[in-house]
């Protein structure tokens, strides 16, 4: 058996269930910590179900030691400090890992900081590498520029592609701040305290170009604004729709052929294990240096002990955090008996 | 001085106009014939401009004999026969093609057939892989299967990619027989006499596959069925609106993010000369020897004379053309007079 935080009326409370069962070529991790997702809280609301197989508890990714390693041959060894991408349950204090969406953790880098890097660097790697494939010298816009995703999908864009500008809109000063100092984009537009279309701010703040790739985890409310600023053959990369899935003023399809755009939606937890495990692979190959040598910048939000989960989702929701949000004291959790009857489902 | 086709009041009229001016590394062509594209009727409604610097003329493609070479190294000579993708200027005694746009006809095709092959068979070979990038055993919809570019672009994915179901839509039993008898469909479904939804019966025409990739010049009205037929990670490759810019119902992002869909729009004829030569030069290694050898079908619906282009544009407008629609007898034309005053401005 083995705490998790369960969900019971929409709210997470603590609950004791079996360990994972093993599967081949799975690694048992105990988990020292697992970050926020906001995957996390449309799945609490049962609007994100898991995919078929995973876990019914939240969590997509966590930091831990091996704890064991199902198969016959195994990359990790018992006691290995590790960070995974998970298709579920790292609100727990085991979790069960693919083996090929397993990393070892860099020496230099803290298992509190591990666990905050799979979900959102994988994330950001794929969406501009493998989705947008953005080229050298090329212009970005970033919506939501000082979350996790945003954070790391500048760092990419500069340090490893040579993009042109990079420009990103965030919705306060502050997050403008770290996206320029830490996320390093040329410049942050705060669509909140703009004079004027953000379209406009966007192609000033490239100097008069225009992003070839845009990345848009926002869809419906900023639609129209998008395919203002879009330069031809601009790749549209949707990835989430926090603005709404209906762009108010509905789709004209000739606006997007007059520019040859591409609206190219992606996501990253329902791929296939192989999809994921080869992700994974390049991305130890091409990022995790990196990371690893403080060339690139892992951002912790904030620390909640894992039993105040609850109180960790509310910050996200309100979009309160720069960065990423990590839970953690996965080994003082005491169990809420009240939620046995949950339990008897999972 | 050269007789054109040229727009008065919204009609065709044979004008006369100066010869084109020559451009370093442009070849001048003595039109044979030229076809018919469902842009030129849009052109000549001014729904759809020439780019700059493009000839006011319609014709987006020509074939005919070279009547002199401009630039020092020409890969062409005086009299060769010729086939060209023009951005405009067809519909005329002599068009003026960009060198790296023209290519030169088959001894086993004649000037007629040649005439009909550069803008349809281009922009299927550029859709399906460039922009759609068919893979091998992949499944492909085509909308307006029995279209100049529907019966290109079936036979391109049959024969030079392999592709598994090919299956077409059409509004006639004649077209949806031409779309699998000349254009080696595996299927066609005639959307006319259809009972039941059209992603239904694709489906069932995929014996329970769905399409990997949909080729829709149609657009608006057919949008939610595009989206139920479509497999995971489906590409849609959008390059026109005949059934409106405009879904009725909408669009929901959501379903598009459900699936992982890339709405990927596409045009040729504003694209860069450098683009437009690179694709002539794979199109004429992997395209043009099957063409020559008679592996490959080309499809004249009918030939008009020139001064007969009103009628052949409304053969086109009404849907009643199995392939492409030929205009032809430039040498006999008389020029209409009455038009002189449109041709000032020319």
């Amino acid at each position: 058996m083995m705490r998790a935080m369960v969900t019971r009326a929409g709210k997470l409370v603590v609950g004791e269930i079996p360990k994972p069962m093993p599967l081949p070529a799975t690694v048992l991790i105990r988990v020292h910590g697992a970050a926020v997702n906001r995957a996390d809280l449309l799945q609490k609301r049962g609007l994100y179900p898991p995919p078929p197989g995973a876990s019914e508890i939240l969590g997509l990714e966590c930091s831990g030691t091996v704890e064991a390693t199902f198969g016959n041959s195994s990359r990790f060894r018992v006691g290995d400090r590790v960070m995974a991408l998970l298709r579920g349950g790292g609100y727990a204090e085991y979790a069960l890992a693919e083996e090929g969406c397993v990393m070892p953790v860099p020496t230099t880098i803290s298992l509190s900081e591990a666990a905050v890097i799979p979900e959102v660097w994988l994330t950001a790697y794929q969406l501009i590498v493998r989705v947008a494939k953005l080229q050298h010298g090329e212009n970005i816009m970033i919506h939501a520029g000082a979350s996790g995703v945003g954070l790391a999908a500048s760092q990419i864009a500069k340090d490893l592609l040579g993009a042109h500008h990079i420009v990103t809109s965030c919705g306060s000063d502050s997050k403008c701040d770290a996206s320029v100092r830490v996320g390093r984009a040329s410049a942050s537009v705060n669509y909140r305290s703009l004079k004027g279309s953000l379209s406009d701010a966007v192609i000033g703040a490239m100097k008069g170009e225009r992003p070839n790739v845009l990345l848009d985890c926002i869809g419906g409310s900023v639609w129209v604004e998008n395919l203002k600023m879009l330069d031809m053959d601009g790749r549209w990369i949707l990835f989430g729709t926090m603005g709404g899935t209906k762009p108010p003023e509905g789709i004209n399809l000739g606006h997007l052929l007059s520019k040859r755009v591409a609206v190219i939606t992606s996501t990253l937890r329902n791929r296939s294990a192989e999809y994921q495990a080869d992700l994974v692979r390049s991305f130890s190959n091409e990022v995790l240096p990196k990371l690893a040598a403080g060339k690139l910048h892992i951002t912790i939000d904030s620390i909640y002990d894992l039993r105040d989960a609850e109180e960790a989702h509310r910050h996200v929701e309100q979009n309160e955090n720069i960065g990423k949000v990590l839970l953690a004291g996965f080994e003082s959790l005491e169990p809420n008996r009240q939620s046995d009857e949950t339990l008897q489902r999972l």
